[in-house]
């Protein structure tokens, strides 16, 4: 029974994150997840709650995947970007969840593991300033919204664009998101000797 | 009449467009609308056809808007890009109005103004490249793809940096654009000599 439970949860939630990636917690409907899942709104509602609790279940295992599949790393931080851009592109609903919850629940507490890892990030990024391997000409919380702006670019551009972007393989984009990483964090050269 | 007809029209283009950028498209209520323009639903779609067709009517109006307000410069694209900034700053509900028609309108002919700006673009910025004046080392569309995902970085960080970014100011944020697309444009130093 346990067994059965468990995977009709799983069942569920495969289902609903097919279904707020494609239309959001508003867009979202739980007798389509219901019908997907082969179960029943009934039973839904019973194991997560509300719809915005099933939303908030499935966003935050998407955030602990993505987290646990894409480590950030300071001292190779285009290669972070690259595995980042890479990672959208093989999961774009990790990408399409995440621009839902920032539209649709602007406010409210956070997610613990997200302050989390951007307070870690911005530590680890003045950390390599102090030790002069990346520019000082910005500051930590700059660098990181740069770098995240740049490692999910393409997924993020006008649907019109689309069809310029679709000569541009999954490689070139890592490849573009990485080198445009490595000229924003280059040491600025040696001023000339006077 | 046709002054009053004007001014209704104008008080539902308003009301809706606060509307869809808060709500997006399924989420946002046509009788919210009708409330706050002082009008009715039936006024509504009569002007303006289904919800569907309101949001376009709102979603082109407001990509008109941007257009004329910033324009592109290929001989300066730190500086546009820093004017984007400011834009979206100032007008928080056209990046909204613009990502929810993403995530929302993921297919569909596009807007004719839009597939023409990109393709103006895309040629400008290779007539630049061309004269040597901007890194060769990215094609046009990838240039153009980090370029707009830089202008619109701060805007589309996760709810949890929030806080972080704070205490960067529009002038600080409009700053740290400008030198991202510099360092991204900046043609590779000369090689030294053999």
């Amino acid at each position: 029974m346990t067994r059965n439970a468990d995977e009709t949860r799983r069942r569920i939630m495969a289902a609903a994150t097919g279904e707020f990636a494609r239309y959001g917690i508003a867009g979202a409907r739980v007798d389509r997840v219901a019908e997907a899942a082969r179960s029943s709104k009934e039973r839904i509602y019973a194991y997560f709650g509300n719809k915005d609790e099933l939303f908030d279940a499935v966003f935050s295992a998407s955030v602990r995947e993505t987290l646990q599949a894409v480590s950030f790393d300071a001292a190779d931080l285009p290669g972070y970007a690259g595995r980042m851009s890479d990672y959208f592109a093989d999961h774009p609903e990790a990408q399409r969840l995440s621009t839902w919850y920032r539209l649709e629940r602007p406010e409210g507490a956070g997610l613990r593991a997200v302050i989390e890892a951007n307070q870690d990030r911005l530590r680890a990024l003045a950390g390599e300033q102090a030790r002069g391997r990346i520019a000082g000409e910005f500051s930590p919380v700059e660098l990181l919204s740069l770098i995240q702006a740049i490692a999910a670019s393409w997924g993020t551009m006008n649907p019109e664009f689309a069809g310029e972007a679709a000569g541009v393989s999954r490689a070139a984009r890592r490849a573009a998101v990485a080198r445009a990483v490595s000229r924003l964090i280059a040491p600025a050269p040696a001023s000339p000797p006077a």
